[in-house]
Order: structure tokens, then C-alpha cells, then sequence
């Protein structure tokens, strides 16, 4: 009966360092893991570089089956240290653990699966989980307050936008007649986003006098309807600031999210958060 | 007089399938649509690539033969469903449903009249009737408020911006004297519009150190006064967050929609709003 | 003394059509003096396209000269219709008017001053006080006080922008070493004008590792920072909404504008405001 | 101790007239520094043009060795008339002023230093000072109050997009393969921050149909979050608008700035505030 308890504990306490953030251990993990998760895309960034490759290609190597065995030892501590490892498992923040951790292993024994690696960059993320111990606290939720409140809003804004593209995208093919560029409708919806967002590449540009005139509209009503994400995040800014409320920590058995604050039971799993 | 009832009837349940979209029959009817309007774009715009035409190009001809005759039978029982059809012909959404039908049968006896065929992506704007289905209503409802108040402050803005590149256009004609893109006027002026919209395509730019000069000013206003239309609307939303109303049905005579929402009577044809 | 009160009579009558737009003869007057301006730009700009020129040249020499005798009939009705009519030539629409007025003999008698008929664009301008005729007032004169509100704030910000545009533009210099278009500082100002208001024409643009690094920061910047304009907007337009007043007419002696709706003698010359 | 008093009396003076701006002096001088400044940077500016160098280089020799006493001059006169020199020299504005003063005596002793000047654009930042003195200060004040409040979350949306660049950008290099300028990770990144600033030069764009999507999809988020920033600082405007309060002068004795309105003493330093 002792030696569970102690396991609860130790169990207790590996999850209070590796899924909060509030205890001293706790920080100085998320803030190791971050600074490894950084180093590590940085080396995968340089070994990207085709010169810098030949010099150091093969130290990289090593480097890279160092990083690869730390993450593995936090994924497994990560699994040990929760009651029920699958919720985590599936989890989005544990969705991206896996894939990242994936083209490791698949770089050592495949070769060409390197450039997979890339996809560790996804780990930034966890980034945003780092800030919860720092004074940025109360920004990051009245951030996140107006963005959920706006998100509904802004789908159905970028939706116009897109059918605005085709429709726009396809008048250009019909004017520009599948030349300069404008070879096929996908082609000239391409341009259609690229002059909406007022991005404007030139890799594809209006030649006759008929597209440049309809190429001008589009870029005006682009012009114009910035105005309408802006608009909609700003009232909700507003509307936010007038609810402001604490973010709730994660729950210690299946690691998940967005308890209201005065819960006293994770709405996921039922257990208790400590 | 049992039979006019039963006709009445079976109109009456027609319309509501058709036009109106909070029955289960209504719903269904509005997503089949919109998937084979979505999908019947995917066609015409595989089609144009011609590398994939080549391929099977012979069988989308068949599959545009099958859309052809599903949206002329949708455009019928439209017609049918309603006491009044022209209203219905002559509303915006049946100008834009009689648009994305006709190429249909152009291009079936004319060569090349396939490429008119994308008019059809104009029918993708019925994807702002299919989400008044869904829990998007407050939102949609809140923003076309918003919208129309700002419509004429907007326009305003535009105006100023066309008078100014205008002005600029010309200006910059005179700087660069006929070269380097700024050949004649009308291209000076689409010079101007990609520049202050902050589009900046780079196919035209300007070469001399004056054109440069006068460029930067150009660039200088765009990136100023885009703040006009945000301010605009961002203004414009807080007073329409103020004058929530849900938006009206349409109309099961003519079709039309935009009824206040205590009226009992249509407002463009007169007869009662079920 | 009946012949000076005729005179008057007939002066003020002028001065209603021409200065003032709230009669049916001022509405007439002012949409009939908007028409030719926009149709003689229209031709200024066909006259510079090189082709149009060949076929119409001839014709086009012909219409220029009947818009340029209706804009001195005009430019002189101006002048007879006001008490102090140097009041007039010397006050900005005035300005403007002898401007657009002095090419039209200059391309008369000299060879090449005809491209200098762009400058009649600038009458376009004088859109803005038609729209006085219209519902659009309300509009004007929101959007005109808060202009004027956000105009010191936002010439800080442009100067702020200008100040890190020359410090950017600088260490971009540096940086690229008069290579790949950094040929000296102006131009390389110009690049970080061309980059921080997100134009991005691609004329010039960073090659070495470190300027692409330097320029993202300076997108990066740029993407930030306009903010602060739109922001300044819609603080200033909220503060408008509260102290909407309508905007006087124009001075029937001077013809200047900007009087307070109480004023009863103008703020100017200090003859009575009929 | 007459002495002591009349050496106080000068230093003190002259601190009145170095640096503060609320005597007629002080704006003198102020006003006066501010043109040397910006005539300085002109010549740099136009010495950097090859062609304007040649004709007068040996003139803009003799210019800047006038400009570099007349900044040391000022220099040591910031040195003597405060009590406490080192605090002015690690003061923000103190090292600027170094900065900008040691590359006019390295580019006389070492050929190619000359370049360095250019750093002395860093000191255009005081004409924000000189603002001080003019009718902007209510505006200057009320747009640093909300900039301030609006920095840490801009720092964190800025941060977000600097992840976001990282994965779209390595996701673009897995896509485009190596190919099209898509070489390296970090080369991917500088598009994507191109991209998503939809500043667009258009040096490096997709070429592939896979890469033209996500290249659409980063077009997309980069004209959606746009809005992020822009709410942020509305917001902030707003309620800074509710606690506008007078930015206090700097300190007689260690010339730094940032005092409370109420304060008597100097809270760097504790020397009285005068």
C-alpha cells in the first residue's frame, strides 16, 4: 500500500514538472525543453544549407541522434507520468509531439526522410504553453477570449474572400485567354489570392488592357475589405475586455485544456484537478 | 377546389424545400445543391488544365451533360414552386442561377463557349443562403448590418483613392515620360492603383530617381489611408453590435428576401410571409 | 440705383448656381461642370495612348479646344459671380481651377505641354463638393472631422516610419555593399519604403544572408506598425460620432468654406453668409 | 562659494538650454540640432551617390569635418552641464549620440569608415524630442501610453507569425523541393515572412501546383491576422484615451526621462527635479 502511494506520488510529482507550469521544476522544464526544441530546428535550418551541410553534415549527425533520444525520453515520461497515456497520446499537443518525433527515427533508417525533420518545427507551439508561467498571462487569454469569439466571423469572411478568388480568378482566364500566364482557372485563381491579399508576387500579372482593368478592381476590393477581419477583431477585443477571465491549468490526468475556473473535475476525463 | 387545395399544397411544400431552409427536406435541399455547385466548379476547373483534359477531358464532357440537366431541373422547380416566377427571374439570385445555366447549353452547341461555363462559380454566393441553416445566422446577420452601413462611407474612401490615382497616374507620366511601363496614361493610372493598394506587382516601376521619389508618396498614401475603411467599419460594427434583428425569411411568392422582422406581408409583392 | 440692385440681383443668382449647390440650378450647374471635367480627362488620357493617338489625334485637337473655351467661360463666371474675386484665384479650388486652366493654352502655342493636361485631373477633386448635394453629407462630414482629428497623429506616425525608413535604408547599404541594387543610400530608401509599407515591387531586394535577415525584420515591422494608423482612425472616428455637426456652405463674397454652423458673417472676409 | 554658486548657475542654464525645451533657448537649440542633424545625413545621403560623390566629394570632405566639431562640441557640452556625465553616456539617447559621433573620426583615419556614417540617421529619432516642445505633445503622449500597453501583445502576435513563417516555411521546402529559390530552410522562411507580410517581391515564388496552394493558404492567414495587431492597438488607443496624463521633463542631473507628473525627485538618480 506504501509503495503506491509512492508511486502516486512520484507519478504526481513527474506530472506537476512535465504538464504545469506553476512550481519551479515545472518552469525550468518547459524552459529546457523549449531552448532544446529551438537548438534542435536551428540545427535542422543549418544542415538545410547546402555548404554548411558538406563542413558540418556529419557532426549534425550526431547532434541530431542526441535530440532524438532526448525527445524520446520525454515522450515516454510524458506517457508514464498521466493516468490514461492515450488521452494524451491523442491529444493535439500530443499529436504534435508524435510527429515530430517520427521523422527522427525514419531519418536513421530511411535516407532522404531527413528533410522531415522540418516538421519538429510544429513544437513551437509549445511556445504559447511557456508564456502561461510569465507575466503575459493575462494578454494570452484576452487574446484568445477575442480570437475563439471572432474565429465564426472571420471563417465566414475568408469563405467570401475565396469565392470572390474563383469568381474573379475565372474572369481573368476568360479575358487573359490561357496566355500570360494565366494558363488555366486553378493558375489564375492562384493569382486572383495573391492580388486580393495585395501580396502581389508579379510572377503572374495582367497584359491586355481589359485584365489590367479587371486585375484593378480586384485589388481594390481587396484594399477595401482588409477593413472587414480588422473590424470584426477590434469590437471583439472590446467585447472581450469586459470578460476577462483566468485560463484554467491542465488537467494531471489526461493533460487536456480549457477547464472553466471554478471547476473542480476535469469535463474530459471526470477526475480531479489537483 | 380539393384539387387547387392539393396544388397549393404541393407548391406550398415546394417552395418551403426550395426556398426556405429551416425544415430537415429544406436543409437537405440547400446542401445538395451547394455540393453540386462545388463540385460542378471542381470540373470546370480540372478541365481547364490542359494536361488533365487531355485526359479526361471526354469524360467530363459527360459528367457537365449530367450537372446540365440537374441544374435546369432545380432551375424549373424553382419556377414552378413560386405564384409568381418573373419576380423570381428577375431577382438577383435568379439572374445569377439563369447566368451559370445558359453556358451550360452554349457550350454544348457552340465550340468554345465551354470556357463561359465558369460564370457557374458566380453560383457559389448561394453558400450565404446555406449558412443562414446554420448556428452562423447571428453572425452573418450582425456583419451584413455593419456592412451596409459602411457601404456608402466606403465608397466615398474608393472614390477618393481612384480620384487620387488618377492624379498620381498622370503625374508619374509626366516623371517617367513614356518609359519604363508608364507608356500612356491609362497604364500610369493601373501603376498607381497596384502601388497604393500595395499590391506592387514590380512588372512596372519606376527608374528615374524622380519617379522614385514620387513612387514613395504613392506608397506612403496607400499605407496611410488604408486606415480609412477599417476605421469605418470597426466604427460602424460597434454601432450595428447596438441594432442586432434577425434577418427575414424570403418570400414564398417572389422569392425575395430582406423583410423586417415584424412584417406579415411581403414587402415587394405584397402577399403574407408564412 | 435699380441697376446696381439688378446687378446685384443678377450677381447673387450667379454666385447661387455656381458657388452654392442647394437649388435646382446649383445641382444642374455643378453635375453638368463634373461631367465635362471627367469627359476631358477621359480624352487627355485615350491622347496618350500612342495608338488611339494615331487614328483620333486630329479629332481629339478639336474637343480639347471647345472643353478648354467652356473652362474659361466657366473659370471667368467664377470670377464675376463673387465680390473679391482674388479671393478666389488665391484660395485652393481657385488654385486648382487656374492650374488645369493654363496647360490647355500652353499646349496651344507650345509643342509638348499637351502631356501637362493631366493636370486637369486635379478638378476631379472637386467631386467632393457635389457629393455636398447629396445624402452623402452626413458622410462627409464624419469622415472630414475625423480626418482632421487623426491628421497630427498621423503625420507623426508617417515621420516615424520616414525616420526608420532612412535608418533601415542605411544599414541596408551597408549590408549589401552597393551590390544588387543598394547602389547608394537614396535608392536603398526607397527599397525600405518600397518594403515597410508592404508594396514590395521586387525591383531591388536583399541577396545575402544577412540583408534578407535585416529585410525581414523591416517587413516584420512594416506588417506591425500599420496598426498604428488604423488604429488612430477608429479611436478618432468613435470620438466624431459624438460632436457630428453639419459643415457650412461656401462664402457667397469670398466663396472660401469651413464656417461654423452658427456664423453669420464669413470667418474670412467678413461679408454676411446669405 | 560665490564661485560654486555662479558655476552652478551656469551648468545649470546650461542644462535649461541642452536639455530641456520649455525656454526660448532651449527650442533655439533644439530646433538648431535638429537641422545640423538632418543636413548632416542629406550630404551623407548624397556623398553615397556615385556620380554626385565624383563631382563633389572633396566640398563634402570638408562639410563633414565641420559637422563632426560641431557634434562634439555638443557632445561635450551634454558631458559638462550635467552633474552625473555617465549617466547621460549609458543613458538610450547618450549612446546614440556616441554612436553616432565615433564613425566621423574612424572615416578619418581609416579609408572606407565613411560608410559608418550612416548611423548618424540613428539620431533622426530626436526629432521626436523636438516634438516635445510643440503642440504634438498631447498627441505624442496619448500614442505612447497606448503603445506601451499594446507592446507585449503585439510582441506575442509577432512571435506567433515568426512560428507560423518557421512551419509554412520548412513545409514550402519540403514542397517545392530545393527548387524554384526554395534552397534552404531558412531561404523558405524569408519567403514565407515575404509572404505573409504580403509585402511579395516575387524573388522567390512557387512554381509548383502543391506549392501555389499552401503559398494560398499562407496568403490567406498572413491578410487575416493582419487584423491582430490593428485590434490590439484600437483597443489600447481607447483606453489609453481614459488615462491621458503629461509626460514629465527629463532630470537636470542625469538627463533621463520617464518621471511621474507628481514627482519632485528624480527616480534614477534621486536629485531633485527642477
Amino acid at each position: 500500500m506504501a509503495s503506491t502511494e509512492t508511486k502516486k506520488d512520484w507519478r504526481f510529482k513527474l506530472h506537476e514538472i512535465i504538464y504545469e507550469s506553476n512550481t519551479r521544476a515545472g518552469k525550468a522544464f518547459d524552459v529546457g525543453l523549449l531552448i532544446a526544441i529551438f537548438t534542435s530546428i536551428i540545427v535542422v535550418m543549418l544542415d538545410s544549407v547546402e555548404s554548411i551541410h558538406q563542413q558540418y553534415g556529419h557532426t549534425f549527425k550526431y547532434v541530431e541522434w542526441v535530440y532524438t533520444a532526448l525527445f524520446t525520453i520525454e515522450y515516454t515520461l510524458r506517457l508514464v507520468s498521466i493516468k490514461r497515456p492515450w488521452k494524451y497520446v491523442f491529444s493535439p499537443l500530443g499529436i504534435i509531439d508524435l510527429i515530430a518525433l517520427i521523422p527522427s527515427y525514419l531519418s536513421i533508417f530511411f535516407i532522404g526522410a531527413q528533410s522531415l525533420l522540418v516538421f519538429r518545427a510544429l513544437r513551437l507551439l509549445r511556445v504559447f504553453r511557456i508564456f502561461k508561467l510569465s507575466r503575459f498571462l493575462t494578454e494570452i487569454n484576452f487574446l484568445t477570449v477575442a480570437l475563439k469569439g471572432s474565429l465564426r466571423k472571420i471563417s465566414i469572411f475568408l469563405l467570401t474572400v475565396l469565392s470572390l478568388t474563383v469568381i474573379l480568378g475565372s474572369v481573368m482566364y476568360l479575358v487573359e485567354q490561357r496566355e500570360n500566364g494565366f494558363s488555366n482557372i486553378p493558375e489564375s485563381i492562384y493569382w486572383a489570392i495573391v492580388t486580393i491579399t495585395t501580396v502581389g508576387y508579379g510572377d503572374i500579372a495582367p497584359v491586355t488592357a481589359t485584365g489590367k482593368f479587371v486585375a484593378s478592381i480586384v485589388m481594390l476590393i481587396g484594399y477595401a475589405i482588409i477593413a472587414v477581419p480588422t473590424g470584426i477583431l477590434t469590437h471583439d477585443l472590446a467585447t472581450a475586455a469586459r470578460q476577462k477571465k483566468e485560463l484554467p491549468e491542465a488537467c494531471p490526468t489526461c493533460g487536456r485544456e480549457g477547464h472553466d475556473g471554478d471547476a473542480t473535475f476535469c469535463k474530459f476525463c471526470g477526475s480531479a484537478l489537483l
